[in-house]
């Protein structure tokens, strides 16, 4: 990755290729102006090239003299490669803050062929296969049925057992095995332990031989084309999941099943989603969908049940019991996908109502039913799912965190679109906020890694107790009285896109505050229930579309994550996708999805009383016990001095 | 079984309650004369009941002093109970003949529930079952989804492991334990040695558990409904197989379903038969055929082809290659027949292309699976299959007889329906015949058991010689030369239905010759095949519709059958639905079908040397080798005598 050095601070980043330096400079901590979310309209974050080159949009902000000299606006120069970067005073908010524990790589996303190195070498052995196989033609002295030769060949030629038949299959076999004069492609599916022959043609054949995975979440749905024969990703699309107009939550979307046709609406919408993503990728491969092998989904509990047509509203009451935790494979014309007539549909199985399949997939993609260590899986959404373990033991929990870290309950909150804030860095003396926002449109709203950011830069910075409150002796252009008590103006109306100040009120301060607490009170639980400390994690898995432009240090200032030392997390992106794509590559990963299933125990927090203490106490920033968070508690001292020598 | 003593003759029979003294008389080898094949016209058949009573029609052709002093005519009078009857002159067509080797009991055909006892005890249980099953309600201690309470508690209860689910039964379990108040009704399909469950409703009740066993042969479908939870049968039809149209023969059949949209129609036309016959079983017995849990089905080769909608064509032509020997269960309404959502079809397996499942159900049904003696199992038809082995080992074959034993090829052949002549007896001296046709209606032709004995009775009288051809010198009025030779008049134009004589031809002896030397030819190759002698066999099982009035003696004097002592033969009727009954209660019963179709050797004669050369030495009346007949030898000697006497 190249790195980007920015003499003025002594200090630097690896950023992926492509990255601006604005968002480069906020990741390193160093303070640059930028009111406007980096669309380059409000011309402030003006930097110097002073040694190799990047990528700069042409810019009316700037004189030509300025780009002689090297200016550039941060936000439209990308980097291409190693770069040294100046900021000139102009750009300046005001002091540089020093948030940072201590020298770190910054948390980087892994990609998934990244990812893939950490696991365990594997075959790749689809769970539906079209193979090719020569049958040895019969004669008087051997005419054994067309379906016990097919079914020597396979054992001899690719070591299956106990062939079965799909019916469809045998009514083929007889003119397949001649017209293809005893040379056919067969499909075989493997989901039940046994060797199913699904289709037959005539001919050795058997190319394209592709897959595709899924991951179905509540907002989106992102769907990966596999080549099964490579073992490789062909393409990879996302959009949201059409049932989102039908509930934004999981609990909405269980409501709405239980209307008249509604669980067959769910059904249809989230199937029309993956198959229309689906076929854009075919089409985009130049793939024909009818020799598509499967789908492997990976959703959790509720999106599961609504894809498999099966009713989730017993998930929604106490004692919160799915109808199922693993899934039939079925035909994907069942499911409404599209395919061919031997192409089926799995789903990893989901452990418990609040536990999915994405979470299953996501502890296989982490790689951790193969690691020794002690290790922390953690996937931060309105449901904040958390496993705790190694490859010998697992437990986990679901906590109910709330819509806040997707934005929702908070007066400007929004998802992550474009003109979403999602990074904020603070100026301790002036409380002058720097913004970027998604796709550098302007400002329009806060998701939810720019609620954390903001929150905590504003705790770091004084302006918000450990209470939640706002600090009143900090009012000024930036904090002020509002309609709700306190607030934050985080854009005014003349540098947002919608005509009015974006604001962070002390309504939405708590309910960040409620979500994060309930995230580390589930750690807590876990670690308690299994007599470790926090200190004793060798590595903590953050998974999920979060952690992009998060960043540790004021995660763990919030009190969100426990205070582990940074080089221990590793951030793995989508990883129930990553997970889907193991799955749908190679029986070994699935019998590990299902053993991790097995294996884990779950820990019901609705009426666990160790919950309710945890969550109670960490309901301050970072936390009723500041012992659980030394060097935050030394940054706070840090700045009180700071305010003090101010 | 009643008994009918024949006083003057000094003989007695046992026969069926509501046998007619014709009959009776017959199989005794009573001489009575009877020329208008048992329909009360010819008024020839008097008798005079001496104890105990009959069920006698009202005649004109008595008197009312005749039948004050105990005359009735044989045809028409009914058997209810032990009785003692006289002939009196006028019924006597000429001299008794003396047929029988020995004093023996008559072939009686054992009824299925006869049989039953035969064989070694066994549990029923259905491929499909629905079960009760109460579920543990859940918890917050224990919410596990409601797919594995039910798992839990099938394993429990009912001792099932590793239970799947269909996805329609899934999506009905959360309503349906929920309404049942965690008590469901639970269908599980077993076939593939799991435990699926494909339908599940809410409460207890299970009744009612109704399976449906199917005989589907070539010409005629028999289906019996089933009690699984008495294991019993509660009502029994059969019908043309409405395929008959299509072509009388499998070949026939075969061609048919290559043309155009010919495999789709044969597979609608045999499935809508036996959907009418379950149709009428269900609704006899007041039976919803939504609840009927299976259909097991065994037929011949091409017939289960037919009906799973697979081509046989393959299996016509060298080297006779059938599609499948395993045919997968599917539900009930891939394949057209009635039924509910969760019933569910099976075929019992075919060997290869000319053994079908009918003769693995047949051999099932004999027992020979337990047997530890020497058995031969003979289903005498258009292709005569037979098998010897014991429960460890056992050899097929299949010989094409022709269709002479079903009447065809012959002049005036017929199937064995109203109005064939089905018994013959001939007078030594006279060569006057009496006849029996089906429902004593007025003779119209002769179907293959009438055939046997008629050509068998002119054997031993002298009027066909070794070689199959009319005695000249014994021509006379009943035979005399015709168009095509000398033939033998079995009814005049007078007596008979059709207003013309019903003739055997020169022709049709050969016919029939063919088809014994067949049977036989394929009966030596199995027997030198392993290294035994006939004289080595412990049982003779005869399968198939024919046997009723069939006589050992007669078929033993034809060479179809060799000669082994009598007791050791035995009837067991349609042992094909006998069969499929067996594997649609249990499931030992299935896996010893498998079991059976697996271990048969099938030996295909087509290209065997040693079937041609026993072919050959067959085609004499009894055979070349008259060593092998001794007593059927020692009886023609007598004849001889008997005519020099005369």
């Amino acid at each position: 990755m190249p790195k980007v050095t920015f003499t003025t601070d002594d200090t630097s980043v690896d950023v992926r290729t492509g990255e601006n330096l604005l968002r480069a400079a906020m990741m390193a901590d160093v303070a640059v102006t930028a009111s406007c979310g980096g669309g380059g309209t409000c011309g402030k974050c003006r930097m110097v090239v002073e040694e190799g080159t990047v990528e700069a949009a042409p810019t009316s902000k700037l004189t030509a003299e300025q780009v002689a000299a090297g200016y550039v606006l941060g936000c439209k120069a990308q980097v291409t490669g190693d770069v040294a970067v100046g900021i000139p005073p102009e750009s300046r908010p005001g002091a540089v803050p020093a948030r940072h524990h201590a020298e770190r790589p910054h948390n980087v996303t892994l990609g998934a062929e990244e990812h893939l190195e950490r696991l365990p070498a594997f075959t790749v052995t689809a769970p539906v296969r079209t193979l090719a196989v020569e049958v040895a033609p019969p004669d008087l002295s051997d005419n054994a049925s067309d379906a016990t030769r097919l079914a020597h060949a396979l054992r001899r030629a690719h070591g299956l057992e106990d062939v079965t038949y799909e019916l469809d299959a045998l009514r083929a076999l007889p003119a397949a095995l001649r017209g293809g004069d005893w040379n056919v492609a067969v499909t075989v599916d493997t989901t039940e332990g046994r060797a199913h022959v699904i289709a037959v043609r005539p001919g050795a054949d058997t190319a394209p031989d592709l897959a595709v995975a899924v991951d179905v979440g509540t907002t989106s749905i992102e769907v990966a084309l596999l080549d099964l024969a490579e073992g490789t990703t062909l393409a990879q699309a996302s959009e949201y999941n059409a049932q989102v107009g039908r509930g934004e939550d999981v609990i909405n979307r269980i409501i709405s099943a239980g209307k008249r046709g509604g669980l067959e609406e769910l059904q249809r919408l989230a199937a029309e989603t993956i198959g229309r993503l689906a076929l854009r990728l075919c089409a985009e491969a130049g793939a024909d969908p009818r020799h598509l092998a499967s789908y492997t989904i990976a959703g959790n509990t509720v999106m599961t049940h609504l894809l498999w047509g099966i009713d989730p509203a017993n998930i929604r009451t106490e004692p919160y019991v799915p109808a199922a935790t693993r899934f039939p494979w079925v035909r994907a014309s069942v499911l409404g996908l599209p395919g061919g007539p031997a192409t089926l549909a799995g789903a990893t199985p989901c452990p418990a109502s609040w536990l999915g399949g994405d979470i299953v997939a996501g502890v296989v993609a982490a790689g951790i039913p193969w690691s020794e260590r002690l290790t922390l899986f953690v996937d931060i959404g309105t449901n904040g799912e958390i496993v705790l373990g190694n490859k010998d033991w697992l437990v986990a929990c679901s906590c109910s965190a709330g819509p806040a870290f997707e934005g929702g309950g908070i007066l400007h909150g929004m998802r992550a679109a474009a003109g979403a804030i999602e990074q904020v860095r603070v100026d301790d003396a002036t409380l002058e906020p720097t913004i970027a926002t998604i796709e550098g449109a302007k400002p329009v709203g806060i998701c939810g890694s720019g609620l954390m950011d903001a929150v905590s830069e504003l705790f770091l910075a004084g302006a918000i107790d450990r209470g939640g409150h706002f600090a009143g002796d900090r009012a000024g252009t930036r904090l002020r009285a509002g309609d709700h008590g306190f607030e934050y103006v985080l854009a005014s109306a003349a540098d947002s896109g919608t005509g009015a100040d974006v604001v962070l009120t002390e309504v939405d301060v708590e309910n960040l505050i409620r979500a994060k607490a309930a995230i580390f009170a589930g750690i807590s639980v876990l670690t308690e229930s299994v007599g470790v400390e926090t200190a004793e994690i060798a590595e903590v898995v953050i998974a999920g579309g979060f952690g992009h432009y998060l960043d540790l240090d004021r995660v763990i200032a919030l009190g969100l994550l426990p205070e582990i030392e940074l080089e221990r997390f590793v951030f793995i992106g989508n990883s129930s996708l990553l997970g889907a794509r193991l799955a749908a590559l190679s029986g070994e990963m699935r019998d590990t999805a299902r053993r991790v299933a097995e294996m884990m125990t779950y820990l019901e927090l609705s009426a666990n009383a160790l919950f309710m203490d945890a969550y109670v106490s960490a309901m301050f920033l970072p936390h009723t016990d500041t012992s659980l968070f030394p060097q935050t508690e030394a940054l706070l001292r840090g700045r009180s001095h700071a305010e003090r020598a101010v």
